[in-house]
């Protein structure tokens, strides 16, 4: 919900030209809600607010706009007239950012920036999608281990203002080579002794990422050790960047999301729920539900061969439903746990006869629970207590096939290279609908004649 | 996996009561890699090597253990010689570990904490779980307003050792209301001007969150703010504890794997996949898979009333796993996309008749394609080409069954108080079964008679 409640004000100094009092507005809160308050300006309007702020507040309340109107404002004026805020920007943010807008725009904005700052966005945007190095950001601070403790601390007070993080210091050789990484909590502590140098406070076993990492590590080790902010190396422990606990966070918020999204065979979105227009939404899940159709034609073919049968014994019809749901209920939270498990780094592919075991001794115990109350169903719903007998033992083992499904096609994929989570839920039901028709009928001519 | 790498030389040095060796190994690494180095000893062994590091690093070390770890080294010693250990963690540990050991111990161990630190856990242990309470921890650095720069650095450096963070420095009055923030960076800046007090440095404006709000809402305040921590107070504005980003991320990760496991009809588990017991994962998933077993009961009786129907047109039998997974897809695809708009804040209630509107399009342009794609395969399978009419009628209106029913039940428990969540994939998918069935036998009974 747009935020409304600044903008009569807002529009007013605009029109007034109060210089004072947009500049007391620009300054008077965090960016954050610097920005929320302006969400309902147009790009024109914004930016004839923001003009009332230092460059470097500019970019701040700009990266806590939605990215949209990020994209909106950038093309709303010059590129040499934006270039200037967005340099101010951060490096990751930077590269997302330029990455949005029109090509022939973004390079005219680049083309403003220095030679530095430049080269710090296209090497980052080189970086693959998911990996550490398309997360960080090149602002970090990087101090020489022949500092002492007071120098360390002053030369952080001169960069302070263009760091990421300076709670976090990480020390390096003359090559660039991560030696240690001191805090400024250590520093502060060490101020007693102000002689030492940094190679004596440091610490010199460094956990660190590096730039190729995939995401999923980093985020383990940032978890694990509680990490306010992780540096990340080249193959030769160089220090490139850095990765912060916001950008971590926002990280596994959007993962959690799209692992949402693929579980129900929707292709993740790009932008929120409501902003996604009605046909790319269409588009996004009909690729999918498209791909379950066609398979689900193989429930057709099965049902086919055993028309004749069902012809003869036609009550055995009024529990398909009933058989393939359970079947595919049991296999669906056999893929969910399995692949949660992948996830979180409490299983691997190895433990592949564990979990088999394990899932197989559930199979039976869940087979037979609903094996009971089916029983009782169809006792009911058939014609002799004896052919009821199809129920119950066709739901043990669709259960049975369900868990042993469930959980062993997610460790396959993986072991083959692909994301597990691609084999959830719609797909492995989908599998164990064709296995339980199979099953049910095979089993009801089996005992009915 | 067990990281035995420093087993044999741990054990080793116990053998041979190598003091320093052991002092040593405490101190040489990060507590979490020093943690998993010692998994593979027993408690009495863990005990040995950890009686060589201070009280303090002991705790540290401690906390990392894996909990159902904690538990058992607790209970390996007398409470009094445990305590002291468990005192020096932070008050969201201590309240967390007491909570898993048994009762009589806690209270043993309680029994030995100063009346600071017991009325500290108990306060933390009575807040609910899943509030700003629960998850907080009381360790945050309180200054007055009236200090300067340099006394507050002088101040934090002496309290630095037992803060939970010393980035964000909270600024209060004599009555320990919140008045405002400073960063440990504001302050490192402002040792220019050494005279300035905290009130002027200070910003007025401080996100914070109450002891009782809901996680996912302290979680949207530090994720779209960047913070690092968050500060907590009560219903008097008085500063109560503070939530860090660390924290928050725990929070985060454990979030989506419960909002998996619920999203697939299983009850969230406590422990890790692999350490559930299978008669403990058997009675989580049992649970719903006989509410929906049960549920599934509605089927049977639907096509209960439609066997005789079936038996005139028997080939409309083979069509229906076809029919009603393809609604449930659609309907899960609806759930799903909701209920993640509903979590991530960027969709509400009060969305609904958009939402609505948005989801019944979509299940238009989506049901025509599958109709499409069904009518040829029904023109394959159907005794006439006029009878295959009904299979596409059928998902068209199935799919937009799916769509709307998907959409509506999330928004309908969200209306009236409970979690969204529960009325996702396994429950839309049973309810949409239900509807299928009915839709296609209805339609074909329309138009073939």
């Amino acid at each position: 919900m747009i935020n409304t409640l600044y903008l009569p004000e807002l529009r007013e100094m605009l029109a007034e030209n109060d210089s004072d009092g947009l500049r007391e507005f620009c300054t008077a809160l965090h960016p954050a809600r610097t920005a929320e308050f302006m969400e309902g300006l147009s790009p024109e309007e914004a930016w004839g607010v923001l003009d009332h702020a230092d460059l470097s507040l500019q970019g701040e309340i700009l990266s806590y706009f939605d990215y949209h109107r990020q994209v909106e404002m950038l093309e709303a004026r010059p590129p040499e007239s934006v270039a200037p805020v967005v340099a101010t920007m951060s490096a990751d943010d930077q590269v997302d950012l330029l990455g949005e807008v029109e090509e022939e725009t973004a390079e005219q904005i680049l083309a403003c920036f220095s030679v530095d700052d430049r080269r710090d966005v296209l090497r980052l945007s080189n970086y693959e999608e998911g990996t550490a190095g398309a997360i960080m950001t090149t602002e970090m601070a990087r101090l020489s281990e022949n500092l002492t403790a007071r120098e360390a601390l002053k030369e952080l007070t001169d960069q302070a203002e263009h760091l990421e993080t300076i709670y976090y210091l990480y020390v390096v050789d003359d090559f660039g080579s991560l030696h240690g990484v001191v805090s400024t909590r250590d520093i502060v502590s060490a101020l007693s002794k102000p002689q030492k140098h940094l190679s004596e406070i440091m610490e010199t076993e460094v956990i660190h990422a590096n730039v190729l990492d995939d995401q999923e590590d980093v985020l383990r080790k940032m978890a694990d050790y509680d990490l306010l902010a992780i540096p990340v190396v080249d193959e030769e422990l160089r220090l490139v960047g850095i990765i912060t606990h916001d950008d971590i966070l926002d990280v596994v918020v959007e993962e959690a999301a799209e692992d949402a999204y693929r579980a129900a065979a929707v292709e993740p979105l790009e932008e929120t729920y409501l902003r996604t227009s009605v046909l790319t939404l269409s588009r996004k899940r009909g690729v999918w539900l498209a791909v379950l159709f066609v398979g689900a034609f193989l429930t057709t073919f099965a049902l086919e061969q055993f028309e004749s049968d069902l012809e003869r014994i036609p009550w055995l019809v009024i529990f398909i439903p009933l058989v393939i749901s359970t079947g595919g209920n049991s296999g669906n939270q056999s893929a969910t746990l399995v692949i949660t498990a992948l996830n979180k780094g409490e299983a691997s592919v190895r433990d592949w006869w564990i979990i088999m075991r394990r899932e197989l001794a559930m199979g039976l115990i869940l087979g037979l629970i609903m094996a009971f109350m089916g029983m009782l169903l169809a006792l009911f719903k058939s014609p002799t207590p004896y052919s009821a007998l199809v129920v119950p033992t066709t739901l043990v083992l669709v259960v049975i096939a369900g868990t042993l499904i469930g959980s062993m096609l997610p460790l396959m994929f993986k072991k083959i290279g692909l994301d597990p989570a691609l084999m959830s839920n719609p797909f492995v039901a989908g599998l164990i609908d064709l296995f339980g028709i199979v099953i049910y009928l095979k089993v009801a001519l089996l005992l009915l004649e």
